[in-house]
């Protein structure tokens, strides 16, 4: 979420360029971000099976945790956890970021290596480095990787097809954000047709909520305030509501979205509790008809030490749930007006 | 929802042939279902439009409401409402239905021209038609519509576009269900490439919902029971929940899927009890690993007259609410066991 503060990083390689460094590369490490989403599992997937098909191997190593449905998808998939020990590896390829802070631990790990690493993603902001495949106009790193491949001759089949769809599907929020262009679909299209099937990918990441989720957002939707005559909606979830539901935030992805459904509202904040005394903000705009945010998110979370996108940022603001909610409303109320 | 209990009905006319009967007739009326949605409705803009195109020209005549949000995305569209009397056409086009169920008091009307009348659907079931061009293999009408204008040998512009995705879009439910197939994909980029803008199909569709939409889905989350080991979820709203949102059951379209999101859960009941005593029953199901749904629900609709598909059906059972749900919880149990 603080992607807004980092600096712009560009390309350093075309696809031809990294298909050649893939060839001259036997044995390498794969690794992502912490907390892997769709598309960075389905990256290090993607990469480790294409180093394959050139020739190569691959391991990939995660730090952290990994969603066991994400995980289910792809189970034989050769993976190892924060090994204190990292296998052996003559390079490493970093997937869906290029920003040292994402990789936690293990940056200064990657900077010791950055001669013989390689970084492919699709985000615009992030950390320069020597060897970098970028492409921010692309709506996920599958979507590059697909590039990649096609590149390297490769005909897609399932094994292939799959991982890239999965990050293609979910990066995109199943093909219902902005991002989700001509080339997305063409692409989801060209997938399917070469054997990913949508159907387990579907139930295993919009088809896989927790059971406190409902409860959870049927508490948060029924406290539910609109603001500057429904622009603006804004609810929350105290401490105690986490503990009645057995549940954190985590499984609330995807709910601040909910109120922008509303004919009108083009802003929307979830505020959560998860831990007693401090709230943490989500907040989400959608743009108007002339493709501009209502309100620049981004900018507004950096009010309280946040930061984001301008349609996606986050915040953190002390207190129990109503102080903060008091204190987010009148900044809000401050700004609009 | 009937549509189960109707025949099979088969195309009589393959692409060639329709534009041939197209290039034909010099001035058409376009009629569709009843209370017509983003299909009904992308389908006739786009048959009026492709007229035009061939050198002909097309009026469309709806029955009863358009959604005004659909009537703004096309609002210099040539439409009449439930003119007594229906312009002067030498032929009729009925898009999206075969059903004359479904044509209400048009169907007399229908038959009578049935010489002169074209149907193009997508639907599996319906009623036979001299002239019919059909494939039920396809995810909309629309989609069947790109066909017929490739066929023609237009190239797809912004106009010929736009309508075409509005229907493939709401027919797949913004690409989530199991008809977005690679087709269903590859033909919306080649929409969108062609200048549909799918972010104002968007927010014209699923962001243009009723304010009251989300306090009845609080309720009815709420209130949510899980039923044989949460493979099964039901709940309900009660007359007086309406009355207090000010609104009827179908700003609640698409909330009976919600529960479907959970892990685990195949099943999904959503009984409204809109007029006091009678229950509305919507009932949705997803297919297991194997691709079978849990429970046939069109089957178990038909126990209380109704009918469906095997996946999604509906029925009313007379009663209040609790009643009503305590009659379908054990005939779900019964099933079920």
């Amino acid at each position: 979420m603080k992607r807004s503060n980092m600096p712009q990083h560009h390309e350093t390689m075309n696809l031809s360029q990294t298909i050649g460094w893939f060839r001259e590369h036997q044995k390498v490490l794969v690794l992502t971000h912490v907390r892997p989403d769709g598309d960075a599992w389905g990256s290090a997937v993607a990469v480790r099976r294409l180093m394959e098909r050139l020739g190569g191997s691959a391991t990939i190593r995660l730090t952290g945790w990994l969603d066991p449905m994400m995980r289910e998808l792809f189970p034989d998939e050769p993976v190892t956890f924060d090994d204190p020990n990292p296998p052996e590896a003559e390079a490493v390829v970093v997937v869906d970021t290029s920003a040292e802070s994402q990789l936690d631990r293990d940056a200064a790990f990657c900077r010791s290596m950055e001669d013989r690493l390689l970084v492919i993603d699709h985000h615009a902001k992030g950390d320069q480095w020597t060897h970098a495949c970028v492409d921010a106009t692309l709506p996920s790193t599958t979507a590059l990787l697909a590039k990649l491949m096609l590149e390297a001759g490769l005909s897609l089949d399932q094994d292939l097809a799959e991982p890239l769809l999965l990050g293609l599907a979910t990066d995109t929020g199943w093909f219902r954000h902005a991002n989700a262009d001509a080339g997305a679909f063409a692409l989801a299209g060209s997938l399917i047709a070469a054997g990913a099937r949508r159907d387990r990918l579907y139930q295993a990441t919009e088809g896989a909520q927790h059971p406190a989720r409902l409860s959870l957002m049927a508490t948060a939707l029924g406290r539910l305030e609109w603001l500057a005559e429904g622009q603006v909606a804004i609810t929350g979830l105290a401490h105690e509501d986490f503990v009645a539901a057995g549940a954190g935030a985590e499984v609330l992805a995807g709910v601040v979205n909910e109120p922008l459904s509303v004919r009108g509202c083009g802003v929307s904040l979830l505020c959560t509790e998860v831990t007693p005394g401090l709230v943490k903000v989500s907040l989400r705009s959608i743009p108007d008809e002339h493709g501009r945010p209502i309100l620049d998110v981004a900018e507004f979370a950096a009010q309280f030490g946040g930061g984001g996108h301008r349609m996606a940022a986050g915040c953190r603001v002390p207190g129990d749930l109503s102080t903060a909610m008091a204190t987010i409303r009148d900044a809000l109320l401050a700004t609009i007006s």
